[in-house]
């Protein structure tokens, strides 16, 4: 894996090799000798809070693999507004789907926590995707799961108060069968989180401490109940908590 | 095509085989010995208004195409609300991508408008993608766009306003490239539009009519100018107009 010194590269642990890779579903149970060349082809960048990974409309040429830091995913109206369409964590990969048409990105990508994140070549995706018939099925899978996600998400935006979508964010953060109490670090701005605007974040916040007894120190929750907060959002969704995603 | 009389189905026009199919971009170009085989495992389905296709979580063993009528694809939260995901005219297809994981419909899908379909055996598309490396490409490429579409709705349900979401509506419903004036009938009840309730639809409409001088008598509705629509509802959009899509 290549380092990139203009982009302020992180020293990369050779001794976990694929690491970043086997952390997402896609890639798991792949072929090795893909994987091996694909984890060649890498190159690690640090970015810092701000930085614009690619824009909406460029060409695609790479696809990401988070190691660390949050990465927001948006696009931009005629008028000028930002809407947010994600914001992914560590583990996760984005750009990896603008493998068709123009081959152009469908959305920006934007750093909201100092972020590391390791570069790969689209061209080599693509290429094992419509040469290796076992890859483009995992392929398919992956992207008819993303698109689950994303009816979800419609759903969330659609019917979902703020205080739920709030809490449905917060839920997200914690391990799966923790009872609580629990104390929680918000990972990044919050006038980023769930999508909302500072003021309905404060609102929506403050609507949780006094329904759930939320205790809040500047970005720093502690959650008393996760019964209670798993009926509070829960029910206005049709998944069942917890979510397999 | 078979036909089955449980559902009242219509008589189907021989003269022209494979037309639904070939209304849907997926299955153009595809071998014509799969389309002949598809066809010939079709079975035509006359259902009414609020006929349920199917439930989700039901075992998919069908997908379909939309010969006539529209279909509103749904979830419902575990409080018993119920989210429109989409709504959706003659030419598209649905259930076609839950063919992964326990194989089960991944919503609802209920006629909004009496409906002609056309249930093709889900197991041939999955055989034909397990199997046909150019149709798993064409798959995999009709599932993108169709996440591309899942961005702009949820890019819609969160900055456009009410009258916006009319607008672009209205929009999907023209040609491209008329000009106005132009007559339009709403094709369905009009408290599912644009997945609004219908206060809301009501207070849009009014908006409309005062913005634009639309012209309403019952579910038709005049346009007097389409550029002024397209610059009213197409600003809080990412997308140039005409859609792609």
């Amino acid at each position: 894996m290549k380092q990139v010194a203009s982009h302020k590269c992180s020293s990369h642990d050779h001794t976990q090799p694929l690491s970043e890779l086997l952390q997402v579903t896609l890639f798991q149970g792949c072929d090795p000798s893909f994987l091996q060349k694909l984890e060649v082809a890498g190159i690690t960048h640090r970015f810092s809070k701000n930085h614009v990974v690619f824009m909406q409309d460029d060409l695609c040429e790479w696809f990401y693999v988070i190691r660390s830091g949050w990465i927001k995913l948006f696009r931009q109206t005629l008028d000028g507004d930002e809407v947010i369409i994600d914001i992914l964590p560590a583990g996760k990969v984005f750009g990896e789907t603008d493998i068709f048409d123009n081959r152009l990105y469908s959305c920006s990508a934007e750093v909201v926590q100092d972020a590391e994140v390791i570069a790969y070549p689209i061209s080599m995706l693509r290429n094992e995707i419509a040469t290796n018939q076992a890859f483009s099925m995992k392929m398919l899978k992956h992207v008819v799961q993303g698109q689950r996600e994303k009816d979800k998400e419609i759903e969330h935006r659609t019917i979902q108060n703020a205080p739920q979508r709030l809490g449905c964010f917060l839920l997200r953060l914690i391990p799966a069968k923790k009872a609580g109490p629990i104390m929680l670090h918000l990972p990044y701005d919050k006038t980023l989180i769930a999508g909302m605007q500072s003021e309905t974040f404060s609102r929506a916040l403050a609507r949780l401490k006094e329904d759930l007894n939320l205790k809040v120190r500047g970005s720093t929750i502690e959650i008393e109940s996760m019964d209670a907060l798993i009926t509070y959002t829960c029910s206005a969704c049709s998944n069942v908590y917890p979510c397999e995603d």
